[in-house]
């Protein structure tokens, strides 16, 4: 018998998946893990550790959970620890609200494809509360973390055709990788408009407008993915801006999908968050019937709670015939983790003055916001004293997005490399201090600029050594290719 | 202005999600749901509550969680109980090992994609000890229930292409709908294979190969699904069985993708659990080089811990590039719950004989499964006790699928009504008993054959109810259509 071939082979595998890339898991954090390994087995390098600014993702990088949180869900998983004095009769009284909405008592059931009742309750009470405007429960259902919900909408507005009657999606460049990762997968038109980094990263409607006139020939425009704040860049949108958006989503008749995930990350004086369902809602009747989904999650704010996998979808307007049918396309996947919903539920439901928990709770997420605050501006601040490179104001979300400017003999090293320039620098950047962060070509950026993404993490030393020993590098590196 | 149309109609949505189906949450459930609100606000019904036997959902049935499976939850939670004296040593051992595990040491931080690596080195242990032959901590990766990891490897083996390009995927009939939910959705060919109801549900070569031929016209043949222990048909496949599939699939170049939640759910006397894997690795060289995935999870067996998604897929033979292209293609969506991973760990790593919780956990474990098999046989013969219904032996699984026998009168109403007559006795039942299974339609079934499905979940005495309620109405909803 001959060599059996594979049946699964490059060649013939889902093309959609060989095409999509997913930046802040790429090929540099591959590598980083490699140098941790070889750290660990005694090689010398010429730093101690590797500093992983590459990724959203608060505890790893040192950041405490909150009390609160944890006692609530400790005692969703064992509820005997109803008995147990030393929780606090807040946390009880959550976890007890919380395993009353479940099947049996138990965390361990499955619930609605939605979300446990009283959690999509809790959440449309936040939002009432957020925004002033009525939130209905049923509007809200709960996802794995912000990703699944974002995936679960962008399916509904696929056509199901190739060519030309593929759906098309507006995407912020630079942008969160799982927005081309998502639309490479489900075989969809990429609509990328820039965002303007010399306003701060803001979004200018006219290039709206060249971005979708220049994709109406190749795809049928559904949507416009709107980030704020911004995932990689930073800002935070002006409700003025929001509402110019809002516009042309009504004059082009577009889904809204508003990625609002950062939305406790405000750190900048003067700047605040407004949402896309209040700002729409205050517009009035000639507006406020627009489709929209708002994007939440447990992973970011101040939670941080990322593995926990919670999260949660707002869509209003949607024609019912379209909910119904987005509720069964939610139906084969059962329901989200009931441990990530009851996080999400603290969240949206945090201990209020009077209760015992609330002065811990109050202390512990303002210590956290309060570190971001101080490191957005640190991060900022440092950059722009550094020669060749460029910084936008970090008005909240958890990233820088700077610019770089490289000489032309480090352009020409790294296309002898076979890399993208700012691909070379930042696998440059690793191997010689151990910090690891992702190119900004992974995001999107304007033809000739070159960027890259940094979180602001890192506890406030260890960013302080981060930041010292890239700026070392930095000069050294642009004094070599000078 | 003119009313403003929708961005997003059923006209021109996403046509594939609008094909999809998912039966065991169909209309059925949702009306089981109305008949609940109605009887809390005191409706009268000819029943006190609903039973819901339409989702193997264990501990919304009454099953409880085991101590040591929540007591690892809630350490790993609220690593505050690593010092709680009521916590037992080896449920603080785990916890802290999974803590290790994660980044900055919380269930907060995201893992790699596939999973926390100490947990996965358990998945691998686990199935080398069971199957007698090496696993690799490198195959596997953690996933959202099972579910998730069977959408991760269908998704690779489409081929981007409609029409007679797409990929054809074998499944049996009657099948789990997440399959001909997940098929429609990735618009590929569903391929099914009818299994043998009066060889108690075995799967015949012979039918393989019809299934085969009549699809090869129509599609790109790629994988065959196999479900052992069978859902919602209860079988158990014997090793010879399972041995005839291999031979199949490698003559017609199939991926194999087998199905084995419900390994721990083996009822029947001289049945046996045989993994794919092994079955496979000890039928040598001519086939133990077959690419093969495997998927568990932690919502069966005697954990029943649906609601913390936890699963795994191990998956071998893979070509090493098409495992790059698997690894990244499940990057973006971050990781599966730690929670849910943590559940798993305890699932693959439970308490050894000697340790402090050993005792305990066997106890129930055991409660569990002893309860199910004297469950499966209860509902295997009391069916088989009342006239016009057959069922198979309960051999392994949650479910029984009996066929019944419909009057023609009945098969008549039933197309006055527009339903399918499976469909109208079903609706029926739950109407009139509260009763609420899923009609056979909802998994396939031989055409002019009637059948549903029934969890065997339900504790004893309340089963026995169930049965009893269900034999009423039955002879008396015969007898009106006689």
């Amino acid at each position: 018998m001959s060599v059996r071939t594979k049946v699964l082979s490059v060649e013939n595998m889902n093309p959609h998946i060989k095409k999509m890339e997913y930046a802040v898991r790429g090929p540099i954090v591959i590598r980083a893990g490699e140098i941790e390994a070889e750290l660990q087995k005694g090689e010398k390098k010429p730093f101690p550790d590797v500093i992983r600014a590459n990724i959203g993702d608060c505890h790893a990088t040192g950041q405490q959970p909150l009390t609160f949180i944890r006692q609530v869900s400790a005692i969703c998983a064992y509820p005997e620890l109803l008995k147990d004095p030393n929780f606090p009769r807040d946390a009880k009284e959550r976890a007890r609200r919380i395993l009353d909405g479940c099947g049996g008592h138990s965390i361990g059931s499955y619930s609605d494809s939605s979300g446990v009742k009283v959690i999509r309750e809790d959440t449309a009470k936040y939002i009432t509360d957020r925004d002033g405007h009525p939130s209905n429960w049923e509007d809200i259902f709960l996802s794995t973390g912000a990703s699944d919900g974002i995936k679960t909408i962008m399916k509904l507005l696929m056509t199901g055709e190739t060519g030309k009657g593929r759906a098309g999606v507006m995407i912020p460049i630079p942008q969160y990788p799982l927005y081309t990762a998502t639309i490479a997968e489900y075989n969809a038109h990429p609509i990328g408009y820039f965002l303007n980094e010399d306003r701060n990263w803001a979004l200018d409607v006219s290039e709206l407008k060249r971005a979708l006139e220049e994709a109406k020939p190749h795809c049928r425009p559904k949507a416009i993915v709107i980030i704020n704040p911004g995932n990689p860049t930073g800002q935070v949108l002006t409700k003025e801006n929001i509402e110019a958006v809002i516009k042309f989503a009504k004059e082009e008749n577009l889904f809204l999908m508003a990625d609002e995930v950062y939305q406790h990350n405000i750190y900048a004086q003067g700047s605040k968050f407004y949402s896309f369902k209040k700002v729409l809602t205050e517009m009035g009747s000639k507006y406020n019937d627009l489709e929209l989904a708002s994007f939440m999650s447990t992973s970011k704010g101040y939670m941080g709670e990322c593995g926990f996998r919670g999260g949660y979808c707002e869509v209003i307007n949607l024609d019912p015939d379209v909910k119904a049918m987005l509720l069964k396309s939610i139906s084969a996947k059962l329901c989200s983790s009931i441990a990530g919903q009851a996080v999400m539920d603290v969240v949206v439901n945090p201990p209020k003055q009077g209760e015992p928990s609330y002065d811990l709770f109050e202390k512990e997420k303002w210590m956290v916001l309060g570190q971001l605050a101080e490191k957005a501006k640190m991060v900022t601040e440092t950059f722009n004293t550094i020669e060749g490179i460029s910084c936008n104001e970090v008005q909240g979300a958890m990233y820088a997005f700077p610019q770089i400017k490289l000489p032309k003999k480090l352009l020409e090293a790294a296309k002898a490399k076979g890399q993208s320039p700012d691909a070379f620098y930042c696998f440059n950047l690793l191997e010689e201090t151990g910090i690891c962060v992702v190119p900004g070509s992974g995001f999107g950026q304007v033809e000739g600029t070159y960027h890259f993404r940094t979180t602001i993490l890192p506890p406030v030393q260890k960013l302080g050594e981060m930041l010292a020993r890239f700026r070392d590098f930095h000069l050294q590196f642009m004094e070599k290719y000078q």
